[in-house]
């Protein structure tokens, strides 16, 4: 495993790495492209650090969720945890609504690439400046460790309507 | 503006209403079509009634939002807010994460079809089966009304990184 990250890494650093906006890799963990695109698996509000979370998948990730074929997650699916600080709203006062932005990390489903780490690759971007975490699996797999039995991923995903409601008539 | 209204109602009353799985208008104003896919553009947790949501936007209006083009928002856009009842996480008790699915409520920005509504068609569907909300725009604008100044939204976009992170070289 240990190869295949440096691997990685090094491909990296002689290609093209120095594109401006490309934030460096974590954990040998290429920067997922586009996931402020991607769709709402869940929401949550931690009281306990004062963060609100939209919990996004990749489409794989977004499948798997609304099918409930999550036990384990497919390879290929990437969830992704948005974080921000608690903040308040000027005309109602009693909601919480993001403020600073924390960070992005994401977990990627890939078993037979990730075996050493529950089958998930594990990576997070820092700050406005997207500074890469570079300190190994074992936080993220510390705090992850009560939901082993599930995967990993403590994120139930949200209900939605059973309804199927995408009306072919309407372009 | 009452005639397009009824317009629109006996278009859909004519045309494909019956089809399966197709919410009926809500004040008018037809279903929109594929939101589930849509991207964040905020969060939020009401703590007076005790919901979570995510506040969600079609291309034009996610476009806007990140361009902070929201004074007014641009005509086109539509702006989707989907709730779910507090509820708890088993293994992290100081999480609130998503409950029973409450409603999903749209607005649908359009100056010249909505000028009696401030720019706006207001439309809501509740439920697991998205009964449609029509007693009117009255509900919704008196609730918005704290916030006419700021083109009738509540939200302020979640702010995301400032860094451009789409490398090309990642597929």
């Amino acid at each position: 495993m240990k190869t295949v990250r440096l691997l990685i890494l090094a491909l990296f650093a002689f290609s093209n790495a120095s594109i401006a906006g490309t934030p460096e890799p974590s954990n040998g963990i290429a920067y997922p492209q586009g996931w402020q695109d991607w769709a709402t698996i869940a929401v949550s509000h931690r009281t306990d650090n004062q963060t609100l979370r939209v919990i996004i998948g990749n489409d794989i990730a977004v499948q798997a969720a609304r099918s409930g074929d999550t036990r384990p997650w497919p390879d290929g699916a990437i969830i992704g945890k948005v974080v921000w600080k608690d903040g308040a709203l000027d005309h109602w006062p009693t909601a919480v609504v993001p403020a600073q932005f924390v960070h992005a990390e994401f977990m990627i489903k890939d078993a037979q690439q990730f075996p050493d780490s529950g089958g998930w690759g594990w990576a997070r971007w820092v700050g406005d400046g997207q500074t890469a975490f570079n300190e190994g699996n074992g936080a993220c797999m510390a705090c992850h460790t009560p939901v082993k039995a599930n995967d990993w991923v403590f994120t139930k995903p949200a209900m939605l309507p059973a309804t199927a409601p995408k009306p072919e008539h309407i372009p």
